[in-house]
């Protein structure tokens, strides 16, 4: 017999992660349609906010996409790479492949260029193929789930454009927890999810458009896009100019947008702060018991860690006894790093110090269960010294 | 300064309609991620549910797509229509119009079978074109949401099965509120919505493979589908193996999930008859009142009443009175129909006799502000009567 959970997961994997209780109180609003008077401000407020939280430049078009991040990924997709578009895809993980499938899915020629899995790509590595062979694309993940690292978006955009390429950035494990500069660095199209760094749950994917970008992706003349439901020219009509599209999910827009009015009264810079301070005190705290992180030092985001698992350990063993004992969820590897790295999300609501003190002390327990208790609570010391 | 809403709008217009308390309540319980162990069963749920609930065979794929009906609609496109499919759509309104147009996109080539808005499609006009030149794939809308029709969809898909071509039946506005047999009937592939008959929030999409068709659209050597976010095979993956694809809403998952549960409380066969009953007073009370109904009687919907605009009435102000005296949303005309006519859902939580009489009581108000005071009260005297 299948029931509703009853007790609060505490939710420190790769997402979703915790949720403020305004959040979850603004989803249970009551119900209004997809064109109310009273409905249509509220987007308005969610689509502001999401081009403010992308630093995107007045002329950029934001929204949410009425799906989960996946669905922003292939709207990114579907508006921007037609039958026999150049393509270059740059692969630091399982999310930078999946972007790169994607593309093929559309008709990309794709060349990849492929970085080993735990490491940042080298902007050089990106320009030697451009040089080759140019683009009218280029994909790359800014921070990659998979792996814990981020990639330097402003090298990487800068690259793009001096080959005149359209930019594509992932930015579902950063919008919300690290700095992301959509105008500054000069992407032209960017993709998150909500229910990581944001802070909502999950359902809707916030994309924007650069205003330079929007010529080429969303005009009359521009090659039309295959999908109807993840087209910006149609949804754009509906976002700004009121016209019927599809019946957007109020409950979701409502918590989206708390969860927006959280960040600004919190302001970015603090937010980001707040992110950086927690993950470094994590990490001390790991290193002092003797874990350590896949990603080099300087190439680590503050949001997601990629724990190494360390020899002679049952990696699912470990995440069976934070779950079963203290109801904490961390997160597996994917794909060549399953059974090899733990992923534990420090986002949103989930950035705090209890969650710090919290997973290093489960995960004493849960490695002393396998019999490796190396000075036990040095962790947990080591990561409120950091925090004092 | 926009806020979230104080009071309670009562939702009597194509939809999102009314919720049970229960199905808000789910909505808000805790998160779980999207293969939690606690999630998993969820799902397991929503699928058998949907899958009684259409009335598909055991061998059936059911599952509900991370978007909203109109992802639904592009799911059962973008697996079946590939770059030069034959295609005859059943064009009975606005979202059969939509079928269409979304086949297009996806490289049909298209025939479509246009009748009248306001009417059904005679079986016969199918066969036609099909005896003229066959097609790979039929579309179809079982209840049109843009005139209160609803199609004979058990003979429009015999009439596709006697030329070997796959069925794509929408019943985004019957499912839940009128008999559908899936399985029965011979449909293929059918989608629906989940804020109208089934009453929970909108963002997620009922979608059906019938255990026929699953060989020729979900095949492994079947042509690959186009779109990674809907694509059936990637999704089933996920629903049946467990294997990551995105992360689902779980609240939303939640919410569909109760709803199921009161469907099957209630009974699928009272639920119908409900429906049938109140639409059938309240189509008794608006011809006390001197209106009628755009449809002819036997193709009308229990769900969606398609109310003929009187000459003389500005239909605008008579939708912005009940807004704004009594908190009720009806709905307007689309395209062609805008402005003629009133669209009034009795869907889900929202078909009861107090719909029927407040709705009744107030247009009766709202019409005699513009003067037009025919009897008044007569309207609720009858389907009152109807009622008894």
């Amino acid at each position: 017999m299948s029931v509703l959970p009853a007790t609060e997961r505490v939710l420190l994997g790769p997402g979703p992660s915790l949720m403020a209780p305004r959040v979850m109180r603004a989803l249970g609003a009551p119900m209004l349609s997809h064109l109310d008077p009273d409905f249509v401000p509220l987007m308005d407020d969610v689509r502001h906010g999401l081009r403010r939280l992308f630093r995107a430049d007045e002329q950029a078009f934001a929204l949410a996409v009425s799906g989960t991040g996946t669905s922003g990924m292939e709207t990114a997709v579907a508006n921007t790479v037609r039958e026999g578009s150049r393509v270059v895809s740059v692969v630091t993980g399982y999310f930078g492949d999946r972007l790169a499938q994607m593309c093929e899915r559309y008709g990309a020629r794709l060349r990849r260029v492929d970085v080993e899995w735990g490491r940042a790509c080298d902007p050089e590595a990106l320009r030697r193929v451009l040089k080759e062979e140019g683009a009218d694309v280029v994909t790359f993940v800014h921070a990659e789930t998979s792996t814990g690292v981020r990639n330097d978006a402003a090298a990487l955009a800068a690259v793009a454009r001096e080959h005149g390429a359209l930019t594509i950035a992932d930015m579902v494990t950063s919008l919300g927890g690290h700095p992301v500069e959509v105008e500054q660095w000069g992407i032209d199209v960017a993709y998150s999810c909500t229910q990581k760094c944001i802070g909502a749950p999950s359902g809707l994917a916030p994309v924007v458009v650069s205003g330079a970008a929007k010529s080429r992706v969303m005009a009359g003349d521009a090659p039309r896009c295959r999908s109807f439901y993840l087209d910006l020219r149609l949804l754009e009509d509906y976002w700004v100019n009121r016209k019927y599209h599809h019946t957007m999910s109020a409950s979701l827009i409502y918590a989206l947008r708390e969860a927006l009015l959280m960040i600004d009264e919190e302001t970015q810079d603090a937010r980001w702060a707040r992110h950086q301070r927690h993950h470094q005190a994590f990490a001390a705290g790991l290193s002092a018991m003797g874990l350590s992180l896949l990603p080099p030092a300087d190439e680590r985001l503050w949001t997601l860690n990629a724990i190494r698992v360390p020899d002679g350990i049952d990696e699912a063993a470990v995440r069976r006894t934070l779950l079963q004992r203290f109801n904490i969820e961390i997160g597996a590897g994917l794909g060549p790093l399953a059974g090899k790295i733990w992923r534990v999300g420090l986002m949103g609501a989930g950035s705090t110090p209890q969650s710090v003190v919290l997973l290093l002390g489960a995960l004493d327990a849960a490695l002393a269960a396998q019999g490796r208790a190396v000075a036990p609570g040095a962790g947990v010391a080591a990561a409120s010294a950091a925090l004092a």
